[in-house]
């Protein structure tokens, strides 16, 4: 696929960007953080809520060991009416047994309760440390304070209350037109560690006041997914955690029709948009992070092969810490993609950070595009390009350096 | 597999291990370590030399992108006939093009001439920082100190003169009876960062004073490494230098007959023996290394899907950022695992870290539990076993930490 259609840049200025926005942005949702108990000193439960009966569609961890929640949410979310979400940080629910599962099962069903809304429309995630039961009470008390605080402008709160060693709330929302109409966007995520996800990421909850129908809103999700959440990662880990929902109440009035439909499309586009704001938001707060990488292939044998080898760069602790030491070490790149299972041909490969080219088809670099190369590196941001030049194929894939900070924060985590 | 037979724990007492010995160790071996000058203040070349006619065999990196010594030495080694290897450290000669081609092919000229054996049998290997020429005059001044220093007992002297990031030289060295008579197998090897072996690993020469035919000592060497070297991780980067190539010159006056028989195993055993100490010496020496961890699953649907998930495991950042750490957090290995593609039910799996159960099929660990764990992974050396109780395969990979000193080597590696 061409790399400017994948968003590397926003070609598209029907959105309008609403700066602080997120799940609360469209009309008719309620959100809250409020502090449970269950980490120490801060926010750690949260609640999303629609005012009125709302559609939804999810994507969950493709991990063979899936959470509790996330067993509970896919059942749910298939039905395609969902209303919200309660949301724990501090505790994943996850290898806990059926003693876990009932936990999830009466976590969602006291949210349901307080709230007023059929049990089977209440969404439930957690994330935190894996193998630990739910401190059920802590949950329930935790709850009771969520039913109180839950109001028109709570996303911020809720954006906070969810994160675990995430520095920095993620939260984006716009404004498109749909049929004659406003429909807004809104979202939030964490992220921060075992980040590399498939078919989602850690915990994201998307809102929209559009009108749609849950298969097409699945439809739009799916292809927002693998344009953003799909393509991110920060050590190579996939949680057993991931959920990524977005709930459509229709509050606007406006109503999206079904593809295909140019309307349809503008949505999707839309969708794609906020989830890709995220999807950078997370990689951007990675643990440990300090830069932001893209690595973007061309000119692959597929787009396959372009996906293959710019996941194995952009998952190499070797590149990883030399983008976090700025050491222009471009032949990581190179040894990575010949990892990769792509297709790679070393003397028809070119590769390039930014504007410098640092090898081309086994001409070495010089001393001078050395020197370059190590001022490219020593930039919060840049792209690595990797050009095959065998085929038609690209992908790009969106990373963080590894630091020190990054060992620190890993090492210590539970303890 | 069962585990014992793959050498976790040294069931073999036919073999006498010789204490400090290495390439030359067998009869009929000379090896050397010079300053050539490519890296400072050390040595930085080495030659081994059988002083007779002898056979080879060889493995070699499966990255795409493949080194030209690399691509030289798989032409030679094919013949079955190989008398040396003459190695450098401090510049892989990787995606260097026709000039490095050239340049790898020249090398190995001046040191079969300086030695007098045939161009052909000569053999070449070259580490350090990929998309580098070699420094030619340098390598020419290198290649004629060696020849002047190729003694009997050089062999500690060129492990060390091979190294890179790593802080100790590996060489192992055996005696075995084979047929009546006395065998010696000896090796050195380099390896610390880009270790993930597929076929071989990054730089490894074994000698042996057997005499055997090329195909016989080609099995023998491919059983060797799929229970050492292929078996092992630093850090998932498989290198495009790796070389593990065996010399056997017959000095010994004792032939190992082809398979099957018995004295063939025993000195496939033997070679997988002194394979299997010079993979773990490079563990224990991985770049930043602070400990030493096998990851062993049994009960897996089949002994692909216990390696997968073996190498999962020893590949997750956040497991092995954990074990430097020593926090009890048992989860990664199991989100790891679940990531795996091996087959996986949550409910039917059971963890150990030695000796200690943290997860048992639902039940998660107590806090008694965890501070042994905590205990466990204080230790240098431990073992993790995964039985996820669906099957009779098995396998073990052996990994190390990632640790704060793993970013400073490889931040700062070129600069």
């Amino acid at each position: 696929m061409p790399l400017a259609g994948r968003g590397l840049v926003d070609m598209n200025t029907d959105f309008e960007w609403l700066t602080g926005g997120g799940v609360t942005s469209p009309q008719g949702f309620l959100a809250c953080g409020v502090a449970a108990g269950i980490k120490a000193n801060r926010n750690d439960m949260a609640m999303v809520l629609s005012e009125r009966p709302a559609v939804a569609a999810g994507l969950f961890t493709s991990n063979r060991v899936a959470a509790a929640p996330v067993v509970v949410d896919r059942e749910r979310v298939a039905s395609g009416r969902c209303r919200g979400v309660v949301v724990n940080a501090g505790c994943a629910n996850a290898c806990t047994g059926q003693a876990g599962h009932d936990d999830a099962v009466a976590m969602a069903r006291l949210a349901a309760e307080a709230v007023g809304v059929p049990e089977a429309e209440m969404l439930v995630s957690s994330t935190g440390t894996i193998g630990r039961r739910l401190p059920m009470g802590r949950i329930a008390e935790g709850i009771r304070l969520a039913k109180g605080a839950l109001r028109r402008d709570g996303g911020d709160e809720a954006a906070h209350a969810i994160l675990t060693t995430d520095t920095v709330a993620k939260q984006a929302a716009l404004r498109v037109r749909i049929g004659g109409a406003d429909v807004v966007i809104g979202g939030m995520c964490k992220g921060a560690g075992m980040i590399c996800p498939n078919l989602a990421t850690m915990l994201c909850y998307i809102t929209t006041d559009a009108a749609i129908a849950p298969a097409d809103l699945d439809a739009a999700l799916r292809r927002a997914a693998n344009r953003s959440f799909n393509r991110i990662t920060v050590d190579g880990d996939q949680s057993t955690n991931d959920t990524l929902v977005v709930f459509a109440n229709g509050a606007s009035g406006s109503a999206v029709p079904a593809a295909p439909h140019p309307d349809f499309d503008r949505f999707a586009d839309a969708l794609g948009a906020v989830a890709e704001s995220l999807a950078k938001q997370i990689v951007a707060d990675g643990e440990g992070a300090t830069k932001f990488v893209t690595v973007a292939v061309e000119g692959a044998a597929s787009d396959a092969d372009a996906l293959m080898a710019a996941r194995a760069v952009a998952n190499s602790p070797l590149f990883k810490t030399a983008c976090f030491g700025a050491d222009p070490n471009w032949g990581r790149v190179i040894c990575a993609v010949g990892n990769s299972g792509a297709a790679v041909d070393a003397m028809k490969t070119q590769i390039y950070f930014d504007d410098v080219c640092v090898y081309d088809r086994g001409a070495v670099a010089d001393a001078a595009a050395n020197a370059k190369l190590a001022a490219v590196m020593a930039n919060r941001a840049f792209t690595v390009l990797v050009k095959l030049n065998l085929g038609a194929g690209s992908d790009a894939v969106y990373t963080c350096d590894f630091s020190y900070d990054y060992v620190k924060i890993n090492g210590e985590y539970t303890t």
